[in-house]
C-alpha cells in the first residue's frame, strides 16, 4: 500500500508508509473484514459522524521535505542539508546552557537504544526496574548535590524549575499565600521571565531584587515573605554567600529555594548546606549536549518537610509481594491526573531519558570524575582572567565558578564581535560587561582565542597566576558526595556496557512488545528518525546563539510548524512547549491573554468534561482558571444539556471549553461542532486537545472542528519515542486572533525574522528557550518529510481499524464501554472490566499485571473509567502482534472464567499473584493452585524468548508510607572485610541490596 | 592509573586507559598480591625470560594522534579531520562495488549495537542461536539467489571467492589436478589477478580466455579441464548466455564456478539453472556501506555433490538434547584447526558480520523489494543508454543489467575527467570505452549528470527509448526465490526492530559476559571506536576512487601502519589481508617470493610447531610450502634438540619456521631467539604469529626476537570487535627484505603515492582492494589513538596479571598445564581437565556447556590441548568479572566433586545435562538427581539478571550425517487455511518450527 509510483526509470523503494504502518496489505483485508468494512475509506465514512467537516481525500503531492513523502535516505539527506545551514561555534554564553562531551558509550547505548528510548514512563512498575533504578540514581545525584534529600525525577528545564519552586513555596504555605517571593536578579534572566509570568495568573505577588537585599531589614517594608529565589552562583559569574541571606528568608518566614549549575555544586558549598529548602537547576551540562535549548532534565530537591509537595515524578523505593526491595513512582495521588483541578502543578512528561543521561554521565565519571571536571573548567576560567588582569582589564566579580563578567567599558559588542569572528560565542551582558563561561570542553587553545578576542595580544595566565582567582576558601565544598557504589562500580567501560545492559533487559520497551497505551499512541519510532539529531551541527547550537548562526534549525522549524498548521486547520503554531501538559499551559495562557485585550477579563472558567484527562484541570488552574465540570452523557459523550446549564449558569465567567477529539472515551461525537458553537456564542474559547489527534490527521483538523487553539504531542502523535517519560514536545497551534498571545522567546533568545514560526508572537515565555525541546524536532520532522498527506490519512484510519479490529476480537471476553451507534470506536477501546470484577473479584489492574507473564505491557488502566482498559494499538503494529494482543486477553478471559466458575479462589489465582518473576517460576518448591507452565508460558511457544520481570507485584502504598527517594545509604551494601577493597560481581542495584538486609 | 598529568587551567578527564583496562587502581593491588609480585613491572621483569631483548619504560609523548594518548574527544575529533580529507565523489565505477542504503534500522540495531558487533565465533552453539539464524539466513539468501544447495557463511571478498573456487576444482578432483582452469576475461580484474596469484604457489593451471572460447572444440587441444569460472555479466557489463558454456565445459569434465552479482541473480537466471556447479560473489551491494573496499561479504554456493567441499564456515541444522531444532557450525572438521597441514583452504575469520547485514537487509526488503530495486537499477541504465543513442553514442553491448561500456573513440579519458569534475567517478576502461554503473543509490540527477558528462546535451531517454534496452528474455530469471516466510514477515520496522532484538537477546556477547577465549584476546571493544566509521565521508568511498578523492583514507592508514611497525620492531606494514589467516598466507607469500628472488626457490618447507595453530599449517599449503612439524618438549616449549634435527634433515628445503609468540600454550619461551638464530642459520625466515601479541604491546617485539615476518590481528589485539566471526584486519609487518613482496593493490587501484603505507611493495594482491578490511580500521585506528606506548605496556602487563590471576585462584581447582619455571604463565591459561575427565568422566565440554548456565562463554576448548580449557581474560575485564568466573569455575569443581564422591553419575550430572533451558527449569515436572535451583541458578544472586541459552546440548553429529545448511522449507511453515493468508505471532525461526514438526 502507498507504494509511490515509481518515477521511469529511477530505483524504486516501497514508501516509508510500508514501514510504518505494520498491518500490511494483505493482512488489511483479514482486519477490514473482522470489523465489516470494505476499505479504510469505508471506515472513514462510517466512523467519522455525519456533518463533520470531513477531508476529502487527496491526490499525492511530489515528495517534498515540506509535504512529505520522501524516502530514507532522501529525508536524511534533506536533514542533513538544514543542518549544514546552521552555522555552530564555540559556545561559551554560559547563562545556564554549556557543551559537554556525552561518553560515546552512553550515546551509543541509551540515547542510540531503543530499549531506553521507546520506553514508556514507569507506571507499570514491574516492568520498569531498569529505568526507575537508572532515575533514582538520577534523583540520587540531585539530593547528593544539592545535600537535599528528596529529589524528583525532572522537571522540564531549570526556568520551569525555578518557576515549581515559587508555586511549591505558595502550594506549602498553609497562611500568607499573599506574601511576596524575592527573586534574585542574579538569576539567569530567562528563569526570571518565566517565573514571573507563571505567578502572575496564580497570583503570587513576585519582586526581583539583587540577592544581598533580601538581609537589609527595611526590605519590602519587613513584612513576612512567602520565600525566596537565590542564586548559587548568579548569571554574571559571581559565586555568591549564601549563608546569612538564607538566615534572613528564614527568620521572615519564608522558604528558600536556591538556583544552582550542578558542576559548581561539586566543588562549592551545597544549598543543603546553607538551610536551603529547595534547590532547582539543569543537569544539562551532566553529559546532555546543548540542543539548541532543549530537551534538557530540570531539576529539583528539597528537605524532607517538603517532601510531599515535590512536583513531577518521584521514583521510590517499595517491595513486592514477596518482600523484594522494588521501585516504583511514589506518591502519585499528587499527580494532576489525579488531582485534577485542585493540582497545581500540571507537570506530567517530563525528561525521563535526559535525566538517565545525566545519571549515567555521573555514574561513568563518578565523583572524582565530576570533581576534576569541575576544578578544569574553573581553572581554565581562572587562567582567562588572569590573562586579562595581566592587560589590564578588570573582572566584574573575583570569585566565580565557570562564568566571567568582563569589564571593556563601551567595548563589549567589539569584543563580542571580535569572538564570533573567530568561531567564539560570548555573552553581551550589557555595553560595558561581556560574559564568558569555560566549560568541559573548552581547550588552552579556545581559551587563549577567546582572551585575545577581549584583549587582543593578551596571553593566558600560569597557573601561579591563576591562583588569585582560587574559589574561596568559605565557599569550597566539604561534604562527600556520590558516595553510592553505583557510582563507582562502572568507571571500566566494560563494567559500564553491561550495566547498561542489565538495566535496559529488565524493562518491557516498544523493541519487544507493543505498548497499547489508551490516551497515549506509542507508536514505531522509526530509526531513521534518530539518525542525524545527534549530529553536532544540530546538537551543539547554544540556544541564544546569534540568529545568522541558526538559519538551518529555524528553516527546519518553519517547516514543521507550517505542515502542523495545515494538518490541523490553525493558523499559527508555537514549538516552545515541551510536553502536552505545557502546551495546554500555553494555549490557555494565549486564551487567557486575548480575552484580557479584549476587555474580557473577567472571564475565569474553564470548562471542563468529566471525562478529561486530568491534565487539563490542572493546566487551567495554572491559566489562573477556575474549572467547571461538564457531565458524560450516558454514551461517554458531552451531555449538551449540562452544557447548556453550566454556561447559562456561569454565563460572562467562561473563558473556555477544554475538549479532546475524539474523546478520551475513545469515540468521534457527533455534536463536537455544536459544543463548540454554543461555548462560542457564550463568549468562550474552544480548546481542543490533540491528545487523541493520531485518529484526525488528514481526516479531520481541530481548526475545522471549531477550534481556536489545540496543542499536539510530537512525542506520541508524531513518533518522537517516549524516552520513559520525556522528552516531549507539545506545540500549540492556534487560529490567528490567538497568535500575538503564544509565547515569546524569553530573554537572550535571538529576535524572530521574517518567516520564523513565532514571529509575532508577544506572549510570556513558558520555557527558558525559543524552541523548547529543540533537540527532538528533527524526530517529528522526519517523520512528517517522509509521510505525505495521504500516508497521514492511511495512519490515522490504519490506527482506527486496528482499534475496531482489537475491540471486536475481544468483544465476547471484554465488552467495550464506549462505541458509537453503529458500533465503531475511534483509535482506541475501553475494555470494560467492572463486569467481571463484581462478578469474581479480578481487577483491571490484575489483567494488567497478568499481560506481563504474556510478555505484553499493559493498556492505560483505569483512565478514563476506573476499573478498565483502554487499549490503543495504533497503526504501527503488524497484524501478529495485534493477534498476539488478542490471544493473550482471551488467554486471560479463561483464567477469569476459572475464578468466576469457583474452582479457583481469586486470592490464590494466576491473575492476582502475577506477575511471576523467574525466581518463583523454577523455584525448587510449588505450592500454587495453578501450574508453573501455567504461570510462565501461558501460551504456546513462549519459553525461548520469554520475558520475566525482576519483581513481582508491587506494593505502592508501603513505599507511600515509607518514603525513601534515593539510593540506599551505602551501609546497606557492607559485606565483610574480605571484598571491602573489591569490587563486588554484580552492580549494587536493588537485586544486590534484598541480599544485604 | 595512568592518568594524564593535567595541563595546567585545562580540563582534565581521565586517560583513555581507565575505561580500557578493567582492573582499576585499588583492584590492582589485589590482582598483584594473588600473584605474589609488588608491581606490574616486577611481574613484567619475571616473566619475560632473561636475555630477551624486552623493552625498557618510557616517558609519555605528548598526546597526539600518531603517538596516542587522546581523549575520547580529542580521537574523533582527529578522525574526522581526517575524514575530511577525503574527498567523496558519487560512485559510479561498478567493478564489484556499488552504493547501496543501509537501512536505519540495521545501521541502528545491527552494526551499532554490541550485541551484534561483540558476539564471538559461534563455536559455541548453545549461545549463539541468534547469530547462527542470522548466518542460516544468509545462506539462505546465497542459495536461493544462486539456484544452488548449500552456501557457506561468507567468504573474505569477492576476488578471494573466486580463488577458492578455483581451489575447490582442485580439490574436488580425484585425478587431473594438472588439468587447466579457465578463467573468464569477463571477470572484474581483481578477482582475475587474486585467483591466478592464489593457484600459482599451488600449481594450479590457469587460462584466460573470453567465455565463448570454452565453447570452442580447439580450445587448449581439446583437454579436459578442470573447470571454468565464468562471469554472470561481464564487467564491461555484458549480460553473457551460460548455459552452452557450462554444456561445454562440463562436456570437458570441468567444474564450472559462476561469478554473479547478487542484485542481477534477483531478474536474470540463476547459475544453478544452467547447471552451474559452484556460484561466487560479493554480497557488499546487499545493504553493505563501500568502506573504500571492505569488509564485505563474498559468497560461494555449491551443488550437494560439493557441499563437503566448501571452504568457509557452514551453519547448519541439527537438534538438542531434547530433539528442539538447533543451529551450529556444520562440518567443522573440514576446518583448518581441525586438518592443519592437510588443509588447502586457511579460510577462518570471515565476515559475518556483513553477511548478517546483507541477510537482514533481505529479509527488510523482501524478494519483491530486491526484485524493485534491481528494476530500478536496470532502468536508470536503460535511460542512460537511451539517452546515449539518441546523442548517438554506442555502446559495447545492449544487453546490460547495471553497466554500460560507452564507446568513445579517442575520448574516454575526457569522459571521465568531465564526469569527476561534476562529482561522479567513471571507470576508464580502455581510452576508447568508459565504464559505468547504476545502483541503488542513482537518482535520475545522478543518471542526467553523468550522461551530459559522456555526451556533453544529451538528454535522458524516455521509458519507451529505454524498452530497447530491456533484459534478454531468455536470461529473465523465472524462478522464485527467498519464499522463507523469514524474508516475508518484518516488512514493517516494529517488527524487523522486534525480530532483530529476540535474535540477539538468545546470544551471549561482550555485552553480557567476559569471553575468556586463549588465543583469541576479545577485550573491550568502547563505542568511541566506532563512533565515526559508519560517516560517509569515511565509508561511502570506493576502493577504487581517484587517489586525490582518498587522502584522508590514505593518511589514517600510513598513521596505522606507521605504530604497527614501530610496535612489532619492523620496517614495514601492509594493511591489505582481511584476516589473520590471510595475513599468515601473506607474509609466507612475501617469504616465498624473497626466496625465489634469491635463487632460494628450492626452499619448499615450512616448520611449525605441534603447538602451532592449525590455521599456520593450513596457510603454509595456500603458499605452496610443505609443513614439517617440530615437537613441543614436555614444558610445552619448542623443542630445540628436534629443530636442530628437522634442519639437518630437511636442510636446504627450510624455507621457513612459523612460531607463535608467547607460544599457545601460554608461556613465554625463553628460547625463541635462540629458535630463530637457528633457523637464520639454516637460510630460512621467520614468522612470528601475532595471534598472541596481546602479551607483548609495549614490553617485547617479534622483530626484536628474531622475526622476519609477523601478521596481527586488529580484530582482536588492536580492539576491533569480533563481529561473530569477522570482520578481522590481518596486517602483515615485515623486515625490509621482504617489503617488495608483501601485496600490492589489484587493478584499479591507485598507485601508492609517496608516504602511503605500500609504497613499494610488488607481492601479488591477496585481496580486491588495496586495503583489504579499510573501513574498520578506523577502530584500531581510534584505538592506537587513545593509548600511548605507556598505556600498551600496561595494557600487555594486565592481561598478563589478569591470566596470572586466574590461574592461581583456579590452581587447587584445575592446575594450569604449562608454566615457566617460576610459576608464572602469559596472557593465557591452560587449565587442564583431563585428571578430571579420567577420574570422573567429566569432560573439557561438559564444564563449557556447564559455564552457560552461569551465564558465562565458555574459553577456548580443546585448543591447542585436547580436554583443555584455555582462558584469556584481557586486560579489560574488571576484577569483579575475574572473580564471577573464578567463583564459576570452582563452584563447578564442587559439582565434579560430587561426581568423583560417587554420589551422581556423570551422565546423570547437572554438568553432562547442561546447558539448561528455562523450558527444562521451569517445567511442571523434575525428575533429576539435581534441584531446578542448582540448575539455573548455581551461585547467589542469579534469578534477576539470568541468561538461558535458547537450547541445550546440541548434536553436532547427527547434523553433520543430516546435513542441511538454509532454513527449512516453507512447507515446514503450513498451517491451517485459516491462517495462510496472514503472518503469525512469531518469527518463524527455528523454534517456531520445531511446533510444526
Amino acid at each position: 500500500m502507498a507504494r509511490r509510483s515509481a518515477t521511469p526509470g529511477v530505483p524504486t523503494h516501497p514508501a516509508f508508509s510500508t514501514r510504518h504502518i505494520g498491518v500490511r496489505s494483505q493482512d488489511l483485508a483479514t482486519v477490514l473484514e473482522q470489523i465489516g468494512v470494505s476499505s479504510l475509506e469505508d471506515l472513514a465514512s462510517r466512523v467519522v459522524p455525519d456533518g463533520l467537516p470531513v477531508l476529502g481525500t487527496v491526490e499525492r503531492t511530489p515528495p517534498s521535505a515540506e509535504d512529505g513523502g520522501l524516502s530514507e535516505p532522501q529525508a536524511v539527506a534533506a536533514l542533513r542539508e538544514l543542518a549544514a545551514l546552521n552555522d555552530p561555534h564555540t559556545e561559551m554564553i554560559g547563562q545556564g546552557y554549556h557543551p559537554c562531551h556525552t561518553p560515546a558509550v552512553i550515546v551509543r547505548d541509551v540515547l542510540s537504544n531503543p530499549a531506553w528510548t521507546t520506553s514508556y514512563t514507569p507506571y507499570q512498575a514491574e516492568i520498569s526496574q531498569g529505568r526507575l533504578e537508572a532515575q533514582l540514581l538520577f534523583q540520587t545525584l540531585v539530593s547528593d548535590l544539592t545535600g537535599l534529600p528528596v529529589a524528583c525525577a525532572s522537571l522540564l528545564d531549570e526556568a520551569t524549575a525555578v518557576a515549581e519552586a515559587v508555586t511549591l513555596m505558595a502550594r506549602a504555605a498553609r497562611r500568607g499565600r499573599d506574601r511576596a517571593v524575592v527573586l534574585d536578579s542574579g538569576l539567569h534572566p530567562q528563569c526570571l521571565e518565566v517565573a514571573v509570568a507563571r505567578c502572575e495568573p496564580l497570583g503570587i505577588r513576585t519582586v526581583v531584587l539583587p540577592a544581598q537585599e533580601v538581609a537589609e531589614p527595611g526590605l519590602l517594608d519587613g513584612e513576612p515573605l512567602l520565600g525566596a529565589v537565590l542564586a548559587h552562583t548568579t548569571t554574571r559569574g559571581a559565586v555568591q554567600d549564601l549563608a546569612p541571606l538564607v538566615a534572613a528568608v528564614h527568620a521572615r518566614g519564608g522558604l528558600v529555594a536556591v538556583d544552582a549549575d550542578p558542576l559548581a555544586l561539586t566543588v562549592l558549598t551545597e544549598p543543603g548546606a546553607v538551610g536551603a529548602d529547595i534547590a532547582v537547576g539543569s543537569a544539562q551540562r551532566l553529559g546532555v549536549p546543548l540542543f539548541f535549548g532543549g530537551p534538557h532534565a530540570g531539576f529539583m530537591a528539597v528537605t524532607e518537610a517538603l517532601q510531599r509537595q515535590v512536583p513531577g515524578r518521584l521514583v521510590g523505593v517499595s517491595h513486592d509481594a514477596e518482600g523484594t526491595e522494588a521501585l516504583r513512582l511514589a506518591l502519585q495521588t499528587r499527580e494532576q491526573h489525579i488531582r485534577r483541578e485542585r493540582a497545581t502543578s500540571n507537570i506530567c512528561t517530563a525528561q525521563a531519558l535526559l535525566a538517565v543521561v545525566s545519571a549515567f554521565y555521573a555514574v561513568h565519571h563518578g565523583p572524582e570524575g565530576l570533581r576534576s571536571i569541575a576544578h578544569g573548567v574553573h581553572a581554565t576560567a581562572a587562567r582567562i582572567a588572569a590573562g586579562l588582569r595581566g592587560a589590564g582589564i578588570g573582572l566584574e566579580h573575583d570569585a566565580f565558578f565557570d562564568t566571567l563578567s568582563v569589564t571593556l567599558p563601551g567595548g563589549a559588542a567589539a569584543a563580542v564581535a571580535r569572538a564570533e569572528r573567530a568561531g567564539y560565542n560570548l555573552r553581551l551582558l550589557d555595553e560595558d560587561h561581556v560574559g564568558l563561561s569555560t566549560n568541559e570542553t573548552t581547550t588552552e587553545a579556545d581559551a587563549a582565542a577567546v582572551l585575545d578576542a577581549l584583549a587582543p595580544g593578551a596571553v593566558l595566565g600560569r597557573a601561579e597566576a591563576a591562583q588569585a582567582f582560587a574559589l574561596p576558601d568559605a565557599q569550597e565544598r566539604t561534604s562527600p558526595f556520590l558516595t553510592h557504589p553505583s557510582f563507582h562500580l562502572h568507571r571500566s567501560e566494560a563494567a559500564m556496557v553491561r550495566f547498561l545492559r542489565r538495566l535496559s533487559d529488565r524493562d518491557l520497551a516498544l523493541d519487544r512488545t507493543m505498548i497499547p497505551l489508551g490516551s497515549c499512541t506509542l507508536k514505531l519510532n522509526a530509526a531513521v528518525e534518530s539518525a542525524v539529531w545527534l549530529d553536532p551541527g544540530l546538537a551543539g547550537v547554544h540556544p541564544y546563539a546569534p540568529a545568522p548562526q541558526t538559519r538551518g534549525w529555524r528553516r527546519m522549524f518553519s517547516q514543521l510548524a507550517d505542515r502542523l498548521t495545515r494538518l490541523t486547520g490553525y493558523d499559527r503554531c508555537s514549538l516552545q512547549p515541551a510536553s502536552g501538559a505545557q502546551g495546554e499551559l500555553a494555549g490557555l495562557l494565549a486564551i487567557r491573554g486575548y480575552l484580557r485585550a479584549r476587555g474580557q477579563g473577567h472571564r475565569d472558567l474553564c470548562l471542563v468534561p468529566a471525562s478529561a484527562h486530568g491534565t487539563n484541570a490542572a493546566s487551567a488552574a495554572g491559566a489562573g482558571l477556575s474549572v467547571a465540570v461538564v457531565a458524560t452523557a450516558a454514551d461517554g459523550s458531552i451531555d449538551v444539556d449540562d452544557l447548556r446549564a453550566k454556561l447559562s449558569e456561569h454565563g460572562e465567567r467562561v473563558a473556555a471549553i477544554m475538549l479532546t477529539y475524539p474523546s478520551t472515551h475513545g469515540v468521534f461525537e457527533p455534536q463536537v461542532t455544536q459544543v463548540a458553537d454554543l461555548v462560542h456564542e457564550a463568549g468562550g474559547q474552544v480548546y481542543i486537545d490533540g491528545a487523541n489527534h493520531n485518529a484526525l490527521t488528514g481526516l479531520l483538523r481541530p481548526g475545522d472542528l471549531g477550534g481556536d487553539v489545540s496543542h499536539l504531542n510530537l512525542h506520541k502523535t508524531f513518533a518522537i519515542p517516549h524516552g520513559g517519560g520525556g522528552p516531549g514536545v507539545g506545540p500549540v497551534v492556534a487560529k490567528a486572533h490567538l497568535a500575538a498571545y503564544l509565547p515569546s522567546g524569553p530573554s537572550g533568545s535571538a529576535a524572530p525574522e521574517d518567516g520564523d514560526p513565532d514571529e509575532g508572537f508577544e506572549g510570556p515565555a513558558v520555557m527558558g528557550t525559543r524552541f523548547g525541546s529543540a533537540g527532538v524536532m528533527p524526530l517529528a520532522w522526519t517523520y512528517l518529510a517522509l509521510l505525505d498527506d495521504v500516508d497521514l490519512r492511511e495512519v490515522s484510519l490504519t490506527a482506527i481499524a486496528n482499534a475496531n479490529y482489537v475491540s471486536r476480537a475481544l468483544a465476547d471476553s471484554y465488552p467495550t464501554l464506549y462505541t458509537d451507534a453503529a458500533g465503531f470506536v475511534a483509535h482506541e477501546c475501553i475494555l470494560d472490566l467492572r463486569p467481571v470484577t463484581q462478578a469474581t473479584g479480578v481487577t483491571a489492574e490484575d489483567v494488567a499485571k497478568r499481560l506481563i507473564d504474556y510478555g505484553l505491557h499493559a493498556p492505560t488502566l483505569s483512565f478514563p473509567v476506573a476499573g478498565t482498559l483502554m487499549a490503543e494499538p495504533t497503526e504501527s503494529e503488524p497484524l501478529a502482534e495485534l493477534d498476539r494482543f488478542i490471544a493473550a486477553m482471551r488467554s486471560i478471559r479463561a483464567e477469569i472464567d476459572e475464578v468466576a466458575s469457583g474452582s479457583v479462589a481469586v486470592e490464590d489465582s494466576v491473575l492476582r499473584r502475577a506477575p511471576h518473576t523467574l525466581a518463583q517460576v523454577a523455584a525448587d518448591t510449588w505450592d500454587r493452585p495453578y501450574s508453573r507452565s501455567q504461570a510462565a508460558f501461558p501460551l504456546a511457544g513462549m519459553e525461548r524468548d520469554k520475558y520475566f520481570p525482576p519483581v513481582t507485584r508491587i506494593d505502592n502504598a508501603w513505599g507511600d508510607r515509607n518514603l525513601m527517594c534515593t539510593c540506599p545509604a551505602p551501609s546497606a551494601y557492607e559485606i565483610t572485610d574480605e571484598t571491602t577493597n573489591r569490587t563486588t560481581g554484580a552492580d549494587v542495584s536493588v537485586d544486590a541490596r534484598k541480599d544485604a538486609r
